[in-house]
């Protein structure tokens, strides 16, 4: 089974992704940009800003899920597969970009994974005021400074792109207690397994 | 206007662009992939073979083309442009390895480019002659050693491409002279400018 954790910064995304390694020792953990050796500097390629173009930018995004598709999911899709971040950050980032609309967005990533969509989705949702107070303690990046307003549309964006692929979604509530949450996640995996 | 010239290796693609600059002083000479820094990268990447999968290789160059198009082409647009391969290379190499089927090409394609295609394509054919005598007169290289068929494969895919994208196409025998074919595309090229 392949599911993906997705959320804005301070959700708490990376930490739950550590604390389930805990729970599933078996289970391959990756991520999405940069789960691969390519990947890495496509990623370093993209976030140093050396593309000026958003096209440019998502065709690189594309190039990189469909090598890790290639490399991670494929050889390992009979096992548990947890991902940090998957093609549904990849179509709420260009969403939010207006670089095309969102059936084509979807029908770019289903190309790029050759259909090997995760098949559940675990987005952890922060509300305005807990993302507020959660910026306020830590120094902004360079994607956070951007602002409440534009991390609360990608929030929303990733929600909506989940339910555009139809991957079975579960929005958690992250103001809630770290194990709280990871006890949420890893109680559902374990029913599905 | 912006034209391009196509053709397999050995058709002369290079010896063309050279005498063209010759006779075009004033106009923007350029390439793909590889016609920007980044795309200089992206381009090393994908012939190093740092990549697995043909769909990553298709969205690296897709990447390219998308930041060609915002940095060389649409700045230049008023001018004569002159490109050493374009999206039609592009859609005719994605063709021969069966990446996917050509509309889905040449919409990628059209996204990529923002819909800024080329007005005219020069395609140098060369007849299955030819090329078998011009490649026992040349060491090859690694997409030459692929032989004969492949790369008259390629020159057929070259010719659909051009096609399938509307673009006015002007297939020239590469066989003539050097002289014969530069008097040829020039003096079309000083026909429509």
């Amino acid at each position: 089974m392949y599911v993906t954790i997705e959320g804005i910064d301070t959700a708490g995304k990376s930490t739950q992704i550590d604390a389930l390694r805990t729970v599933f020792t078996d289970a391959v953990f990756t991520k999405e940009p940069g789960g691969t050796a390519v990947g890495q500097t496509i990623r370093s390629m993209v976030l140093n800003g050396e593309l000026e173009n958003k096209r440019a930018e998502m065709f690189m995004f594309l190039a990189d899920r469909a090598e890790h598709t290639e490399k991670i999911i494929v050889p390992n899709i009979n096992t548990l597969i947890i991902s940090d971040r998957s093609c549904v950050s990849g179509v709420a980032y260009a969403m939010v970009q207006d670089v095309c609309d969102i059936d084509t967005l979807v029908q770019l990533n289903r190309l790029a994974t050759d259909d090997h969509l995760p098949q559940h989705v675990f987005i952890l949702k922060l509300t305005p005021q807990e993302l507020t107070y959660r910026l306020s303690q830590k120094e902004h990046d360079a994607i956070e400074s951007r602002g409440v307003d534009y991390l609360l549309g990608i929030q929303d964006a990733l929600i909506a792109s989940a339910y555009a692929f139809g991957i079975q979604t579960h929005v958690i509530d992250a103001s809630q207690s770290i194990d709280t949450i990871t006890l949420e996640i890893a109680n559902f995996i374990k029913g599905t397994l």
